[in-house]
């Protein structure tokens, strides 16, 4: 039998050699399906890759490509992914899906995983089951045994929370917005927690149906005779809304009331005031979900215990918080 | 100015080159005062150390002595971190003790610290003012700038509780007991979480003064016409007693009542019947908190992004737990 080369290859696929070399040893150039293609025929053929064209390892990335809402997260996400990558050696592919099948075969051509955003229960037995290590940057179930990547949300709502009552605040809104998101409630259940062991603070959750809006619901809290003076927003775009609604509602921010919002995203420096919101290091978890598929693939840990990984995230105080109004 | 050797450190210790050369090269058979005494000596004397003859890196932890509650939990922890250290290259020295000074000392004195139990912020502040890497065993403050290591508390509550409505549990008590323990209450937000979500459930988080016990307090819960059919109990302690003093007013366990602990320390197999709960893996935890300081040692990772790691826990079923009974 004649050995296989590259110009086997290239014959058989159709592509110049320099295709089937690029697509063999995972370097730019080529495209993925193409990268596919060349691999699958050297395969079938019986190629040996030479050792000294030996490629570094591949990390594949999927991203949910529904969860659109969080893409500024994703793109900070990214960057993290592929420092660590190239510091430790290994190359990265992304791919943006939902598709069970499609993550599956994704998940059984790498070395290693990471899961970004709310991928189904049925697209993730597929991959648990291949055994490659994988990384979940997003939510799970209790004690699912899968390693995840986070930030702190959950401590980040104490946090928030604990600076509006050191700034005098004691009539608080947590702005919910329309339920459903995991997020969300993990930092409303930070803040409840720091409420409990506080006194005499009036605190809601403000949650709307979709076609009820900020304005309208805190018309109908006032009513009720609760007026906050501090306002803590799910997230910056949020914020963003809450803000421009009492800044038209007549309110000064932050001597009337201040807006917190959460993410840090460009929105926060875009609004006026400038938001006070918690900065989420979305590089950092990238590039921690690299370090922790570089120790899984390198056997460090024992692997039968699951890891949590969280990016402790950071108050930026800007201009839409102050203390709490004497008249309140 | 002569070369300064073992020799002339022995001579002005008055110690044997033996020992000096034991100390300087961190390896047994000497006291840690003798280790300190030849090291303070070899540097005022400006010994230089021959490099074949460098230490490897120490890293210190330090066990709260006071924190005698979660011994059990400690000892696997030191297991864990004397494995890590040796497949990393650190030596490990342990000190036991809650005085600020004492802790300060031992920080500068190494290059990386685990911190294990509820040191007081006064401890605390002189330690992260020195700079070196520090990982707390043990709970912060929201958003504390410190790297973390803990089980996981918040999700195993949620998965105990999930466990048990899946048995058809539906009249549920979390046994508390005296309160003050962060990670009681960490289990106890984590039930709450789930049962929010739930319709029809009733639920009781049983509170004891020092001074009640808890049959005195089931009592009254009867009284009311709370009658549980499962406890979750916060510790494996707290599940023992809750089976002999259920056992005592002639339960089944599991035919009435599903008794669950926390923990899974040798008291979980020692009752009878054997308890169902949840293992907290120490060990993993120590190697985990070992990783990561020669991460932050060796300049991996984003030194200003504090890190939350957690070891997932799990879920043992034994036979403590069974379906809710039907007359329930």
């Amino acid at each position: 039998m004649a050995r296989i080369t590259l110009a086997t290859i290239a014959r058989h696929t159709g592509l110049s050699k320099f295709a089937v070399s690029r697509a063999l040893s995972g370097k730019d150039g080529v495209s993925e399906e193409t990268r596919r293609r060349v691999q699958e025929a050297a395969a079938s053929l019986g190629y040996l890759r030479p050792v000294a064209q030996a490629v570094s390892p591949l990390l594949r990335v999927i991203f949910h490509d529904m969860d659109l809402i969080n893409s500024e997260l994703h793109v900070q996400m990214q960057s993290g992914i592929l420092g660590a990558a190239q510091q430790l050696g290994y190359r990265i592919g992304m791919r943006w899906t939902h598709l069970p099948e499609e993550i599956e075969v994704n998940a059984r051509e790498c070395d290693g995983l990471v899961l970004v955003g709310p991928h189904t229960r049925e697209a993730l037995a597929g991959v648990y089951g291949i055994g490659r290590p994988v990384v979940r940057l997003g939510w799970l179930d209790p004690l699912e045994p899968v390693d995840q990547v986070t930030g702190t949300d959950h401590e980040a709502g104490a946090a928030v929370v604990q600076f509006l009552l050191d700034l005098g605040h004691r009539t608080l809104a947590y702005v919910h917005g329309t339920p459903g998101y995991r997020g969300r409630f993990e930092r409303l259940y930070g803040v409840r927690e720091v409420l409990e062991r506080e006194e005499g603070v009036a605190f809601r959750d403000m949650r709307f149906a979709t076609d009820v809006r900020f304005t309208e619901s805190l018309m109908a809290l006032n009513r009720d005779g609760f007026k906050p003076t501090a306002f803590f927003c799910a997230h910056d775009g949020m914020a963003v809304t809450v803000t421009s609604e009492l800044l038209r509602l007549g309110y000064r921010i932050p001597e009337d009331a201040t807006v917190i919002g959460f993410g840090d995203y460009s929105s926060a420096t875009q609004v006026s005031p400038q938001l006070t919101t918690v900065k989420v290091h979305g590089s950092e978890m990238g590039a921690a979900s690299v370090r922790l598929l570089d120790d899984r693939i390198r056997g460090r840990g024992d692997p039968a215990r699951a890891m949590r990984i969280q990016i402790a995230s950071t108050l930026i105080v800007r201009d839409s918080s102050g203390p709490a109004p004497v008249t309140a």
